[in-house]
């Protein structure tokens, strides 16, 4: 156990953003940290973490030993990891104070308490990720036992302030976004030019994926694989040993990450000559899709987006569940707030990077495409290469 | 909302595992509940999840629909998901009965209360993801809401039961788990076949990651990259453009998942001819961890062959640190309990799957190579390829 205080507010030699970028950031969660009453932000879980602390690291896969952030209202923040992982906060992380501790959880919790103390911060109001699409990274019970050992302290629900700030991307966030969209969109124009009939669905997924990794992702997005003539079946699944066939429509929602940064669209092809109707309800839900995307701007809500679906969906005469998501929040988590649906009082705001995927569901497939999208001043703009007009077809 | 209860108890069509591999967990797991006085587990985080249900689905990347298992004492397991994850719970799961919602958390919540109330374990005690090790797989808020509403049941932590459960593998997992380890061998030999001078680090990630997709990985492993002569720098970090040359070494810690199961391991090469020390140093922690594994059979305990590295360390005149922790159990997760260490009382078991990777970390160079081995009745047996005799060198 230890403290460092090395290394300073200049840009690190493997940085994903410049050190200006983390300090906008600080800045914009302090005023917002100001504006809830809050005294510091206590961060475990890796997309907060990676966004306000610069330290990448692909060790979040294991949850032996977690990571923490204080940032203080006043005062610098603070990291508290392993020793092994202090290189790469050197090589990544803006974050100049780091404590470090040896072996599993406990001794970070000492660490946080004593930090917590000696920043006057034992009877403060910590925001922590309690609340909406939150987790915490650490376990449940060491968290207790952390509010346990400062009984004057609150630790309060910051999910809505922590979305709010991630809601709303920098133009460096939008350029890894749209790098992100650009390889996965060149790895479905190599996979579609690979499948033929008689391709498992396995290696679908596999020659898309493997695309994404080469082009320079650094992991893959969620790639769910779907063939046959099938309905809403398996549409959350991974890929089978089922090989394709004439009459099937192939459907894989696609993407990766890139520096951390996702990509999500899906896209369907027609193995041999699709029927007409099939045809025709492609056509019916890619307009629906790029009607909603051209009425995304500026003071334009959720609920108002939605219901533009809807009665599109209701004119070609096709289904739409009061509960549909035709839409959501695209960044360092792969569904973000908001949710393009009726309950969603989100307002669009230049900045924010979103997904429209309206779906119909029938007897003769699963109909969706998705497009991937940057809010602008005056409307917005794809990051994806649009879907094709029409259904294609690979005899 | 509603209610589903069609399906069997026979196996589907896209299960990982039988009907009966999936009993057999619920009979242990029953076992070791009325052992603990325990009425229920509560589960709702992945690898615990898939564990015990059987249900496969990539989504759990997004945070926006959590999933839970209720495994009562006495009678049948519960599915709680939301509607789009049906069609995949009856394609993989073995479990009859499941309650669906729409939208997000809160009718989750819902349905779990209600459940628990029906199961007569309002004031019962229910097995929860607490403790070590362990993360829940929904949000802090929901969690204690959940608690708030059912004020006599106890939620007590289940992570010492549930790892217990996890660390016997049974001969399908150990399946599993070689052929993920023979993906993850065979990815090294055609990577450092394809590795030359000037190649960059990403490249050399990719080539990696690539091959394990397209050998059937479900997702690539934890694969972090460091090449040159430095020390201890950047071992836990993703990575670079930085392009080998003459006189590094080139060190990744490789693996992949297939089917959920993980393999863990850790290669090292020469770029050019080493140094004569190096090449000793190389064989020297090559020849510790292979007779550590040497020394692996039921009855010892962890410490014991933490205790043979630590002596072996000394005689060979390299550092130890009393916090080392030269493996791990591997499983469903990258990092299970045991730990191999000084502190882990944990004595070896038939079936347990483990790792075993002893360290030196010294200015001309980071060396670690690493093994995955199954335990079992007279000693183990390697999942890997093994490590080659001699620092191999890419000319």
């Amino acid at each position: 156990m230890g403290e460092e205080q090395a290394g300073s507010r200049t840009t690190p030699p493997f940085a994903e953003f410049d050190a200006a970028e983390y300090a906008g950031r600080w800045a914009r969660a302090r005023a917002a940290m100001a504006d809830a009453g809050l005294d510091a932000l206590f961060i475990s879980s890796e997309c907060n973490y990676r966004y306000l602390s610069g330290h990448v690291t692909p060790f979040w896969v294991s949850k032996s030993r977690p990571m923490f952030l204080l940032l203080p209202l006043r005062g610098e923040p603070i990291l508290f990891v392993t020793t092994s992982q202090v290189p790469t906060v050197r090589a990544t992380s803006p974050v100049a104070e780091v404590r470090v501790w040896e072996g599993f959880v406990a001794p970070g919790i000492d660490l946080l308490e004593a930090a917590l103390h000696e920043l006057g911060l034992a009877a403060g109001r910590i925001g922590a990720e309690l609340g909406e699409e939150q987790r915490l990274g650490l376990p449940y019970a060491d968290f207790v036992d952390l509010q346990n050992r400062l009984p004057r302290a609150a630790f309060v629900d910051a999910a809505e302030l922590l979305w709010a700030l991630r809601m709303i991307k920098s133009p460096a966030e939008i350029a890894y976004l749209r790098r992100s969209a650009a390889i996965a969109s060149a790895a479905y124009r190599e996979l579609f030019a690979a499948v033929r009939p008689g391709m498992s669905e396995r290696e679908v997924f596999a020659t898309f994926v493997a695309s994404t990794i080469r082009q320079g992702a650094e992991r893959p997005g969620y790639v769910p694989v779907h063939s046959g003539a099938g309905h809403y079946q398996r549409i959350s699944m991974g890929p089978t040993d089922r090989r394709l066939a004439p009459g099937d429509l192939l459907w894989l929602d696609g993407g990766c990450v890139y520096r951390g940064y996702w990509s999500d669209f899906a896209r369907m092809v027609a193995i041999g000559r699709p029927t007409t109707a099939q045809q025709d309800r492609y056509r019916r839900v890619r307009a629906i899709m790029h009607d909603c995307i051209a009425a995304v701007r500026p003071g334009v809500t959720m609920p108002e987006l939605t219901a533009r679906a809807q009665r599109a969906f209701a004119a070609a005469g096709l289904a739409f569940s009061s509960h549909s998501r035709i839409g959501h929040g695209l960044g360092l988590d792969i569904t973000e707030p908001p949710s393009i649906n009726l309950a969603d009082e989100t307002v669009v705001q230049p900045g924010m990077v979103l997904t429209m995927e309206p779906t119909s569901a029938a007897e003769d497939g699963f109909f969706q495409l998705e497009e991937n999208y940057v809010v602008t001043a005056g409307g917005c703009e794809l990051l994806t290469e649009p879907a094709p007009a029409e259904l294609p077809v690979i005899e």
